[in-house]
């Protein structure tokens, strides 16, 4: 039933994504952008590219473009949806530990006290992260979270998280693809977290999500071989572990790069120094009517030096409020 | 200049490259291959998964081939290529370095002394590896592979080592990709010393190499970022380190793997272990006159656990003296 249920959302999640375009036709690729330099920048860039005989073409194999997830690809507040997914565990598991009733952060989890889970810190995002995430195989966790993600609501919006992704990102993920390009995830998030639904929901395959891992381990068992999860964390794919990453995944630099925030900042400097046509790009949350609108002083998704030097080096800064027509599909 | 040379010899590979079959042609794809088990098997099986209504029928998404590198595409004898690099680079380097002259495993290096070298165990290997391939950027590193890989002879044979790929295999690869396979290298060796020439000689892209790596850090220069090598063992991708690696990075489970040692062991058992279609080879080295003959007492390339479960599971064994028409390219 699992694996059932997972190939029909999977079905219905990619007419999502068979909504971009073509660059070879008439039509607007990027109907939910609204005209302005933010849209002219990208259609331009990838024009350039494509062009044989322009001075900035750039031979298929070439054409890489990175994408952080949260906050670039979907929503990341009130927090980080892989977060939620461990709180939610946490509540689904407690019947079987009754020590968390007294132990923190799940006693806080529990109370539904996310003031006290913040204050836990690294260490107690790490026990959460640990608790709900390790010790199972990597079959049984990509299960769960198929599960979990096919039926979870956001909390205030009460849309599924695979409706909450960006139907402007969707369609220049399309666009880019239909142009040669090869569109890879690269995340701080989990990767086995987010390879459950990418190839759904934005068309990225799972040899294209590069995320934040823990250790797995190869283990012959009588029903045969599998990869168990362990209780450690192997790499954190985020600011500068994404050129690291980025050149262990996929040994190329990228001609271009999507992101939000300070954890993107290094990826997009490292994206941005190789030679030829460039696109680096900074979708910057302005939108607190149909989305949110923050930046500088947010503890999620903080955009502040990636701002400063997307100013200084004329990156294209994407203003959701302005530049996106609409926010979500429909 | 190392640039264009790299091209230069990029291109003059390539060419290695081009001489596999299509499927859909009538001439024999294999043509280095004798007519036998191993041929008909690899043959049938690619038959099966690219017909459609077959109920063997696999989806172009889910082709994925991983090949094992040393003593599965070139040559491992008298010692792993990598390991010839690395004391070619020691006796560049001692110039700049007089302490190695009275310090092992650098000393029996400099006196051509193989046998203590040999001696100096994992240590040994770990001190050599990390004083000729680390402290320089991932840029310095791969021209310096470039350099050595186009002009550096095998001891023996007096080729360049990227003539002693194995023809039979190339064309396999071709084949495979020509039927819609993307084709992965996961080998011991180190990731960034196979990228710099896989593409030209196997026509595997950067993206498709997988290997054992060392850490890389990002530092923002006055010449702008780079990716440093550190002396450190990041990951080790042999035996039970292989299915880790091809699940950490393509995320789904081959449907062909291929192989030559125990060190392939745990690899093919986890492509095994899927549903469906599935070939899974070993590369037998039995050919002691065109190449080596070697398999249960080597210390290189050692093929004793794995031939035992290849023979329980029925597992095609590539008898390199009886399949192959050529071993190397003319």
């Amino acid at each position: 039933m699992q694996g059932l249920a997972g190939l029909a959302i999977a079905g219905a999640l990619s007419i999502l994504t068979s909504a971009g375009g073509c660059a070879t036709t008439s039509h607007d690729p990027l109907p939910s952008w609204n005209e302005g330099p933010a849209k002219s920048t990208i259609t331009d860039f990838i024009q350039r590219v494509t062009t044989e005989g322009n001075p900035g073409f750039v031979p298929p194999a070439q054409r890489i473009a990175v994408f952080d997830n949260d906050g670039t690809l979907w929503s990341e507040q009130p927090a980080y949806v892989q977060l939620l997914f461990a709180i939610d565990r946490v509540k689904t598991l407690a019947s079987r530990h009754p020590e968390w009733r007294t132990t923190q952060p799940f006693k806080a989890v529990l109370d539904g006290d996310m003031r006290t889970l913040a204050a836990s810190g690294e260490k107690g995002m790490l026990d959460l992260l640990m608790a709900t995430h390790a010790d199972m195989t990597t079959d049984e966790f990509a299960d769960i979270v198929r599960d979990w993600i096919t039926t979870a609501r956001h909390p205030s919006r009460h849309r599924l998280y695979t409706r909450m992704v960006y139907q402007p990102m969707l369609e220049l993920l399309n666009y880019l693809r239909a142009n040669g390009f090869r569109t890879y995830i690269v995340s701080g998030g989990g990767v086995e977290f987010m390879r459950v639904f990418a190839e759904g929901v934005y068309g990225v395959p799972p040899e294209q999500v590069i995320g934040s891992s823990i250790e797995t381990q190869f283990e012959m068992r009588s029903t045969g071989p599998v990869l168990n999860r362990l209780p450690r964390i192997d790499f954190i794919d985020d600011k500068a572990g994404k050129p690291v990453a980025i050149h262990k995944f996929i040994g190329r630099r990228p001609i271009a790069a999507f992101g939000n925030s300070d954890g993107d900042l290094q990826m997009l400097q490292w994206a941005a120094a190789g030679n030829g046509a460039r696109l680096m790009v900074i979708v910057h949350h302005t939108d607190d009517r149909r989305e949110w609108a923050y930046d500088r002083d947010s503890h999620i998704g903080r955009l502040d030096r990636a701002l400063d030097e997307a100013d200084r080096q004329g990156w294209t800064i994407v203003d959701m409020k302005r530049d996106w027509r609409v926010v979500y599909p429909q």
